[in-house]
């Protein structure tokens, strides 16, 4: 199975939890989830900035093969620069796209 | 493929963040979403009121081929008329069972 | 159709609207719903505690056949026994594990 988290909120909690939940699964000691991964857009962008709080735990996620993807959209609705993200940070051009197509190809949608 | 979007928060931020997706789903360049739904609930048709402060981004939405259904179980709980609703608005007996039928027929679900 | 409510926010108002669809998808007259579960962790944890304001609620949907399973992970994360919830509450080593698990058997997901 597979999860993909959309990290859509500003709200600080929030952010926090989507990453705990993103662990979560990738330690699942039932082995039932192959892949997770996290679609950021709107307020949840500022969770993947570099100089951010939860940059460690984003590149820590990344090296144990969790893929991160910012919306474009976002970035350039908020004044963010690609290289402000942490380096490995994926773009797509929309999040919301992105979530519909990894739905549409089986994934499970969580919003932390 | 196709897109709901549960509006279901009352935060004008989250709501806010619902239209613009609903936006940037419509205009996006690689043509993968061929429809676009709102669903509001609870706190959300708030956002859905002909007097609030988004009544100009749902017509536009609406104009654009977006349906935005009410949940007529929220109005009667809110005491907020149907006539309240933009123009065109639609109602639903329970905006939940409304997405939840949307996904049985394979829509994706987004909820910002 | 079934439907799995994801009770992930501690947001008291969120709270309430997540047990309100919960009710709402029970009592839907066009009999479209077969089954509801609500699968609670994070700050929606506290919801399901048995001496919360919801404790009600929870036993009341309960009784009429929606099962709540409490995150194992989050209790422990937050010092809460599995004692401290409502009685007849299941628990699930990983909520997320849990909601995609349903996703994945064909329930929709709802995030209120």
């Amino acid at each position: 199975m597979q999860s993909v988290i959309h990290l859509v909120s500003g709200d600080e909690t929030e952010q926090r939890t989507a990453l705990n939940i993103a662990r979560n699964l990738l330690e699942d000691e039932s082995d039932q989830i192959d892949d997770v991964a996290v679609v950021a857009q709107a307020g949840g962008i500022h969770a993947l900035t570099s100089d951010g709080d939860y940059a460690e735990d984003v590149r820590s996620l990344m090296d144990d093969g969790v893929p991160f993807r910012g919306c474009s959209n976002t970035l350039a609705a908020f004044d963010i620069e690609e290289s402000e993200l942490v380096d490995g940070v994926e773009t797509v051009p929309e999040g919301a796209v992105e979530v519909t197509r990894l739905q549409g190809e089986g994934w499970a949608y969580l919003r932390p």
